[in-house]
């Protein structure tokens, strides 16, 4: 067993506290990644508050270094930069594990933390600590060119923008929506305008309309001025809802031109609802998405180094965590935490 | 004015009676439609109790024959079959339009009754009548072929049922649900099933299982057995909701298969509600889709001339229209009524 020192809840809402565990020796598809960056996630607040198994150890977003490999890999060595994401394993056998689209795994992923490994049958840790182990396969190669500490939250808030980005056809000549601008929604305005489309931002914060500009929108929408949204009617061909806040999702739905989608990956706690008239006046729609698959992770990455983009952040240090969740529980960050956990080490 | 026989309600809610009433001379680009056959669709049924002009003349799945046209029309002659639907005009100018997709157009189209032509600013009055007047661009060429009886139910029940299905790809290969097995949903059974799909009927009536199964359906699901229901997890690319009473849409995402799309036609009173988490995982999505621009219209008809599929009927005479409103409003028919308006002629 590998000695990995971490920070963990112990129970359900607790306070993060240094905590030292075990992970599984090296399997032949598996490489170790040295953790140098973690983001944090929204959902690392609620699997804090939430989670099933205590210790719990959060973190899925990380970027590091491969330390050692196992026998049968060939994709990586030692000292390659690596980017690890919120899945590492799947079933590898059913239609999507086929299709490269692992989170979509009908056995359900194996996911960063939080959850147990049918591989070893442990509980897995997140990436607040100092070193992962995983297989290969969800193991990837972080670009030159692209800061490992911007390049960490690419992971999740990344790959969940970008994918339904992808598949509902975001670029030239399209009209894009960006609701609420966080975590999630500062990287999705920066993808859709390197995508090429027009893109607008719709923000609730006045003082975030410059800031807006600046990461490449063409247009700012305040989204508490009535007036404002109705002018919207009809613009959209598609619109990424990013806010996990209950709220109303019909203005957006206005919005949308014939055939468009409006797609979320926030997860409020109460149901959507939408009048069966807003969906069938314009033939449109409502998607979820939510992560990605091993191929289009990769795809997203090298996108992002082509593009240069990666997530605005404060950078704090582990023994911060605490007053990093406290913040982002309040929305008090712009636009993402990254621990940098080389901070603590020895 | 040319003079017309027809049947309205003269207030919200109250019985159809005898109405004469006069439509326009025709326009260089109108036709004049002899209405033979009319179907009952139940919106007539929301628009007798709910409508805002009367009196009030329903119906807006038509087929008849020429029997005059405008110096400007040259598509159709005296004599021809035709069928006419729930549209009869649009502003011809905005994008939907200019696309074909009239029944998004952005001034609204036109509909067939219960409308205000801006054309002529008269009250547009409805297919239960003798004649109807309308623009030669929303009169369809009745293929050969096609009962026109049974081929009524086509110009609402059916273009609605069929261009979903187009647009989502329904073909070999896929596997497409069915949800409700009336007027709307006995049709989309047999166009899916025509498109070559693997077709799924679900219904609450045990007694329609072999019906539907005469009708194309691969397989029959009751949807109030939640043994059934829980089994069908993750099968289907498509579901076409054809129900408009207030009903849970949770058990059919659940039934998609990854990237699945579920489209609703029905229109409950209430809003539909659906968890953020059933839409994200798997990436599926809740559409809307409503009648069809000119273009599918005719496509919609050639297909079914092509694979025999009409509507199955019960024709009434026209005086006997308020027994079958009341037949439908509590769903006793199989699966349409269509008014014989020959009948009544002198």
């Amino acid at each position: 067993m590998r000695n990995v020192s971490g920070w963990a809840a112990h129970h359900q809402g607790s306070a993060l506290k240094p905590w030292d565990f075990t992970r599984r020796d090296l399997l032949a598809d598996d490489v170790a990644v040295r953790v140098d960056y973690c983001g944090v996630c929204a959902s690392d607040i609620a699997a804090i508050r939430h989670g099933t198994i205590y210790p719990l150890v959060p973190g899925h977003e990380m970027t590091g270094e491969i330390t050692a490999v196992g026998s049968a890999v060939t994709r990586f060595k030692a000292g390659d930069k690596v980017a690890v994401g919120n899945i590492i394993d799947s079933c590898g056998t059913c239609p999507p594990c086929l299709a490269g689209r692992e989170n979509w795994c009908r056995r359900f992923p194996t996911l960063t933390y939080g959850n147990t490994d049918p591989k070893d049958g442990l509980p897995t840790r997140g990436g607040y600590c100092s070193e992962y182990v995983l297989p290969a396969k969800f193991t990837y190669h972080l670009p030159e060119g692209l800061d490992p500490a911007g390049a960490a939250p690419l992971m999740c808030a990344g790959i969940t923008t970008y994918a339904p980005m992808k598949r509902w056809g975001v670029g030239p000549g399209k009209t894009v929506g960006v609701v609420g601008m966080g975590g999630l929604g500062h990287i999705a305005l920066q993808l859709a305008h390197a995508l090429g489309a027009e893109v607008v931002q719709f923000t609730r914060t006045l003082d975030k309309v410059d800031e807006a500009h600046a990461l490449g929108a063409d247009d700012v929408v305040l989204s508490t001025d009535d007036q404002q949204m109705a002018a919207q009617a009809g613009r959209f061909d598609f619109i990424l809802d990013t806010v996990g806040a209950p709220h109303s999702i019909e203005p957006y739905m206005s919005a949308l031109a014939m055939d468009g989608t409006l797609c979320v990956v926030g997860i409020p706690e109460s149901a959507i609802e939408v009048k069966a008239l807003s969906l069938i006046q314009g033939a449109k729609n409502l998607a979820g998405a939510g992560s990605g698959g091993t191929a289009e992770t990769q795809d997203m990455l090298d996108f992002c180094a082509t593009h240069g983009i990666t997530a605005e952040i404060e950078i704090m240090r582990p023994d911060q965590i605490n007053e990093a969740l406290e913040r982002l529980a309040r929305n008090d960050v712009r636009y993402r935490f990254v621990l940098d956990m080389s901070a603590q080490r020895p």
